[in-house]
């Protein structure tokens, strides 16, 4: 026998910490839902060879086999997101789904990194997509912001939402006379602004073989940020021309107008912001937490030209974005942000002073738990003291004193901890007043 | 490029069958913390040591390795159920949890097992448990099956949930001359009878060596099924005495006293349900569905004398109940028993008629998510015919057209597809009048 300690990568949250979960995870499906996304769970297993079909690497894969014997020949693991299970349902199931597909997945997702300050080995992410046959319409590039203010809104957080266009950047790039094929490598240059700054940046560009007046002008674009037209205003003016560079240009603008009742300093237009997948195609997304500048982004994505090429012979074009759940959580715990003592979603602790109330204290739950309310109903008559110290210990709002209650007559005391005040009121009049998780 | 085929026992639900697993998923929950047991949620990876602590068998182990390279050495697995993870958690975290510890858990476990007819290799798990230091009073042995008739009340399934106590079968088998050791043995044969039936089982534990009279004299306790004091009374007139036997009955007549609320035809006592596991040493339970008689039980547990012997050196009994979730699920859409053509949770489709009228629909839109109303607007001012086939396809309740809605003016028309109504009134007053998922 020997106490078992904790698996590095892997969190466990307390009780506590849970119910925050819990409460993050609600939030999340509840706007998800709002917004007409259907849920979606796929199995943690994929096959090994779906996992690799687009060439992702190896490393990070946890395959599974059989305790007995040795394992060279991996055929199942573990997903490592839900993007690629995301394409391979869709694949499989296209001909019983409707399109556009709209569909959320908050599933945990398991990486075999080597586990450092806030990387963990398995995780939560939400993700949120939609997903349409051929064409789809640039609306959604401006619901999924609208979706992500609103959920940070209801979560009492604020997070600065950001956003670009991949074809602003490889048409001004292109525009500015560099090769198609060099733009993917400048991109990633450009993707390292914030960590290592601008003269950082521009050396390196200097290195790989730009002239220092190219790599100054393909910074400049860069430091744009703002409101939408600003921003577009801006770009225009650096006078550079591209068709694909107006083409993003006019679906910022088009972006920019379906999202102009937000408040224009949590949604900022920034032509700074890469995201390094090579995936996206046109609109991205980053989300920060102003008052956590080390967190770094913790809800990205964007548009993609084709969600499933690997898998089927149909054009499937998508936006989504994914919030990286227990990164987020971790850091909030850490920082002491999100705290609380409440150990149970138990509102109401029903007390049980003595044998022959037995039977009043089980009406009464079964009453309060019609009611909606979430009850116990203190395990031994044991002195009140003891039941109420339980209460205080488990973070229980109410403790409910059923001395005086019958059938017949329905009343109760009822005491918030907290607050210390008690009073003696009718069940049903506390049931009907009652918010819940008050 | 080819197209993915499904992986034989690792299960996957179209969207309309999602929805239905997150309806059970959501009053599984509800239930659960209406009786105040708080969620817990463990990695799904467990040390391998941790997992072979109980001595289990490592074939139906699924165990973790990097794709590069052999791996002969296991040191982590999925877990197989959430009994091991949550006797590894107590012990871990002993000092931070408040007892008696209600817990419950709702997460995927994994099986290595070949895969057959309703067995998963990946399948929902649905834990309730109450663990406590020492000592845990009766009650809670009451509580789960009162919470579990709840449930599927809830749930609107008509179940048979059947009690018995391991100390009635042992006390019995005892106080009839058989030795302590030799009980084990018949208790696995007895296991059978609903099985194989009482003839077959009569002749195995002759052939194992007990008389006829006492190969008899064990299967006449079990055919005692019905309400617990008539079952108390029959059992105590098969003549045999023995104080565990005497222990047993009192704590199932205490549970029958608490239970007594209960419709008699759905909450049986049956002395003839044994549950395989050694662990259970008091109150076991069982629960079918008298429409399914197939399916077996999809709910059973008991009480255990220690939860976390082999992690941590305290006494910790405990009480729980696990339902097999998906096994329960993949039945019930086999058999027609569940069947939805709903796809998606949106209410109501906003009819977007021509590109005027956008601003109107995204006002509209907010209003209907602001009183919690999961909306879509159309995305492309089509025809509204094609837009209508497009709610009609998703399973989408009402569509709503906003020809002559003002912020001032709140009117729109709503039709409700499957009816045909169609209504013209303020927005206000339809979300007032409205129930959740109607």
């Amino acid at each position: 026998m020997h106490k078992p300690t904790p698996i590095s990568g892997f969190p466990e949250w307390l009780p506590a910490q849970r119910l925050e979960e819990q409460r993050f995870l609600d939030t999340i499906r509840q706007v998800y839902e709002l917004y007409g996304y259907t849920s979606l769970e796929t199995s943690a297993v994929e096959r090994v060879e779906v996992l690799q079909a687009k060439g992702e690497v190896d490393k990070e894969i946890y395959g599974l086999g059989r305790l007995r014997g040795q394992t060279n020949r991996w055929e199942l693991a573990l997903h490592f997101d839900l993007t690629v299970p995301l394409a391979r349902y869709v694949a499989q199931n296209y001909g019983d789904l409707t399109f556009p597909f709209k569909r959320y997945q908050i599933q945990k997702v398991w990486r075999g990194e080597r586990p450092q300050e806030g990387r963990f080995r398995e995780f939560y992410q939400a993700d949120v997509d939609v997903i349409a046959e051929e064409r789809l319409p640039l609306h959604f590039d401006a619901e999924m912001p609208a979706l992500i203010h609103d959920l940070f809104q209801r979560l009492g957080i604020r997070a600065l939402l950001r956003l670009n266009n991949r074809k602003v950047l490889k048409g001004y790039y292109e525009g500015l006379g560099l090769a198609e094929e060099r733009v993917p490598e400048v991109l990633r240059e450009v993707d390292k602004l914030e960590k290592i700054g601008p003269d950082a940046v521009r050396r390196t560009l200097e290195e790989s073989g730009l002239d220092s007046t190219l790599a100054s002008r393909c910074l400049e674009l860069s430091t744009l940020k703002g409101t939408g037209p600003d921003v577009i205003r801006r770009a225009r003016a650096l006078g550079v021309r591209h068709p694909v560079l107006e083409e993003g240009l006019e679906e910022l603008a088009f972006v920019a107008t379906e999202l102009s009742h937000l408040p224009a300093d949590q949604v900022i237009f920034d032509l700074g912001i890469v995201r390094g997948l090579d995936y996206y195609t046109g609109t991205i997304y980053e989300t920060t937490l102003p008052e956590h500048p080390g967190l770094g982004s913790i809800c990205s994505g964007g548009r993609y030209e084709n969600l499933a090429s690997e898998f089927i012979n149909r054009k499937l074009p998508g936006v989504g974005i994914s919030i990286g759940l227990s990164r987020l959580l971790a850091h909030l715990f850490g920082s002491g942000t999100l705290a609380s003592t409440r150990q149970t979603p138990t509102e109401v602790l029903v007390l049980w002073p003595s044998a022959e109330l037995r039977q009043a204290c089980r009406d009464i739950a079964g009453r309060l738990r019609e009611a909606g309310v979430p009850t116990e109903i203190f395990h031994e008559p044991l002195a009140l003291k003891k039941q109420i110290r339980y209460a205080d210990r488990k973070g229980i709002p109410y403790v409910l004193f059923p001395y005086h209650w019958t059938p017949e007559e329905d009343l109760v005391e009822i005491k918030q901890l907290a607050s210390g005040e008690q009073e003696e009121l009718p069940l049903g009049t506390w049931c009907a007043r009652r918010r819940p998780s008050a």
